[in-house]
């Protein structure tokens, strides 16, 4: 019925990438005289078998590549990458099982940065490495699968962000290979440039490298245990902080503003939502550790700075544990997790523009009952919003909203607890990292999670990484049929 | 800019009500020979004064009565009955401070039935039966609200039930007068019915009247701490379950039931989901009961069947801790919590046709995705459901969401824990009774809670009572403009 070939050549090509990417932390570790360089020439061995056997039993296609096909691609990507990229976790010195290899990939390719290793701190470099090069690689993944995939999938109201150069069905692939390498171009600069910021802040290249990557991804895996509160710093955490907000904005505006378009950034209202309501979380919570807890004001601003900006956005990074700030800091981050960053960056959740949507389809219903004979329309960045795209993103929340609660149930008769139940199914979904409580918040990890809850969280970050739908679809019947 | 006149006319007309049904639990106290009688005649004294000084002043008027006078006249009536139906509170014998009585009189109004009284088994007579009253008069309140004002208002899909007898706005009132007398009639003998049963189970007569007017009105409020649990019988249990149940389906079914149309009830696609989705939650519930906590299955079936539909329909009644039944149970009870009974009950939460629109539009929005040149109308009940419910109703979901998480957000603030925080946001804005948790879960009671949490809680209260939208417009400039 479908034609699986080109979904299974485009696998082919990103595992031969995975396979190369294998062989930088292989390196790594022979630098160091670790034995691990083994695991990942092994690995990259697999995976290059995988990839190019791919590659030529499905080469030369020309066939129609329709909307089926791109559901079907996008998840079997990103399924197919975790698997890959699982197998150094599987066979390295760690000697994670089969769940905690999956569900470390998986959180490393949603850029999730939730982690099941409770010793980072004594880890092989190259495994520290490939955890990075995971989240950096799932996070330019995921930029170009917003700007070329997701938009024709109408998914969860992205067909806002639908590129007229994208608009013919058929030359999505080569024109989606065109352009991801001018937005590859811009990612590779801008980690480059956080990494070089975060060296000159006095850390170990190792270190400034394997950071930058996960910051600019807003993935979140750190090398060490206390996440970046270990460099004890308000340089790098500034840096750091500045980095996830970059991650966060909108990549196609970057792209704009080098060919000339400068005030692209400045003008686009998603970004100056975005920096609104990251500034007013930042301030309530600046203000609680300062009143409440004493703290000087501008070691307030700091950390609050850092660790609010981390979890909306979904990085995930934390510089102490917030759960000791007070009884507000729980539903505060917890709210905070849901929010995400802007459309076409690297973040997870909910998504600055969807909240832009519904406030302008609110306002407009609003003056019309008000007003019934009155003609209003709404509007996202002085351009009127179809009413396909209002439902779509109302839906989007419905959705959210219901994987979430069935998560977090899910969670709960695996036996968590009732915070770490919630929690571990918002950060999860929302590609946080860090849960709340004791259990998997800032200070501690998923590695004492049951097998069950952690495979469930790891489809979790799937789900929510792929904006729900996209994997969703595949569930129903109307899907596969006719 | 408005004319209020006609609002503080039926204000003056209710409260006149509110003033009469004061004298009854008045009667009670004198019977028993309790002197708080004379609170309730004080009361009363004062509430008809207020209510008969409305009417004088306001009567005779013949203007046209349009949507903004439905909103204000709306949240005005629950918050002027609330006001005074907290007098008998503040002067009782229990000594309740103004916090607490208002947000036991919203509680009951709203038909919520958390309580802050944490030694009912000793408060007077009179005292419970007033909550009870409270609770009944909140019931079929919302019930002719639901039929009458809320389709006009197009609040959160209401529209969807909109009789075409109201559809004439300036002839609201007077019809809402006459099918208030039909619905108000079926209410008196439902909880009739009911009371006459729970005597026949073993009840004392006042205990069967108060529970039966609490159950009939999905309210919960008991005249024991330990809840239905006190009477620890199987019968009553059941009789009450199913009182419940009775109390969540569309009231306006049995007047057409009564009219002729015997298979109303039967083929009502709401009934038949919502009874399913129960059902549904009861087995999965009973069977962790019998298989994780070794449970007789009878036992756990009832237990369950109690609690879950208690929680679910937003009763709020008890017969067990259930946050003892394991770890699954905060989860599953958190997330029944939401879902109510059907529109056009006494019950609150989101209600099942609201889950049924969605469903709908998603398989049409799926199959048009898929096949973009079909043409797919979804439906409810058999009938095309327009655009603009669709819209109303996924943004209903989302200022649910909005509106709980500020609230939780609001409680956390106040000192309030993790799951006492978020359970507490979610029994208020869904009108349920009981949170979850060691402090507001079933065997405890709100009375620790912070004075600041009590009236955020209140206004959680009489926000989703009145399906958010109606409150939170008064709150936006342009409802006011022009």
């Amino acid at each position: 019925m479908y034609d699986f070939r080109p979904i299974l050549l485009v696998i082919g090509v990103l595992l031969t990438i995975l396979a190369v990417a294998m062989c930088i932390p292989a390196g790594v570790d022979l630098y160091y005289g670790n034995p691990d360089w083994q695991v990942f020439v092994l690995s990259a061995g697999c995976t290059l078998f995988v990839g190019v056997i791919l590659i030529l039993s499905c080469r030369g296609f020309r066939g129609k590549f329709g909307v089926r096909q791109g559901f079907i691609m996008t998840t079997a990507i990103w399924v197919s990458m975790t698997v890959f990229g699982a197998l150094p976790l599987v066979f390295s010195e760690l000697n994670l099982s089969i769940t905690d290899a999956f569900f470390e990939a998986m959180s490393g390719i949603t850029t999730t940065g939730s982690t099941v290793i409770s010793s980072l701190n004594s880890a092989p470099p190259g495994l520290l490495l490939w955890r990075a090069i995971l989240q950096w690689l799932g996070g330019i993944g995921i930029i170009v699968m917003a700007i070329s995939i997701l938009p024709m999938l109408k998914v969860g109201g992205m067909q806002l962000f639908r590129v007229e150069a994208f608009d013919a069905e058929e030359k999505v692939l080569p024109r989606a290979a065109q352009m991801s390498a001018g937005l590859t171009l811009i990612y590779v600069a801008l980690t480059a440039i956080c990494a070089v910021a975060l060296w000159l802040a006095g850390l170990r290249p190792f270190d400034a490298i394997t950071h930058s990557m996960t910051t600019i991804a807003t993935g979140g895996f750190s090398t060490y245990d206390a996440s970046v509160g270990h460099f004890n710093s308000g340089m790098v955490d500034a840096i750091i902080t500045i980095g996830m907000i970059i991650g966060s904005l909108p990549f196609l505006l970057y792209v704009r503003t080098i060919r000339g378009d400068v005030g692209a950034l400045y003008h686009d209202s998603q970004v100056q939502v975005f920096l609104a309501v990251a500034a007013s979380f930042v301030l309530v919570a600046a203000a609680f550790l300062w009143i409440g807890q004493s703290m000087h004001p501008l070691e307030a601003l700091r950390h609050s700075a850092f660790n609010v900006v981390s979890i909306m956005t979904g990085t995930g990074f934390a510089t102490m544990d917030y759960m000791l700030w007070g009884s507000f800091a729980a539903p505060l981050f917890f709210m905070v997790m849901f929010i995400g960053g802007c459309a076409g960056s690297t973040t997870c959740g909910i998504k600055i523009f969807r909240f832009q949507v519904v406030y302008a389809a609110a306002r407009t219903q609003l003056r019309q009952l008000l007003q019934p004979h009155g003609v209003f329309i709404p509007y996202y960045n002085r351009r009127p919003i179809p009413d396909e795209v209002i439902v779509s993103v109302l839906g989007f929340f419905f959705l959210f909203g219901v994987t979430f609660a069935l998560l977090a149930l899910g969670l709960g008769m695996f036996g968590l607890d009732f915070i770490t139940a919630l929690s571990s199914a918002a950060t999860a979904i929302a590609n946080v990292g860090p849960g709340l409580g004791d259990v998997v918040g800032p200070a501690g990890n998923f590695q004492s999670l049951p097998d069950g809850a952690k495979w469930l969280m790891a489809v979790g970050m799937l789900l929510g990484r792929l904006e729900l739908f996209t994997v969703l679809v595949l569930l129903t019947r109307s899907f596969w049929r006719g």
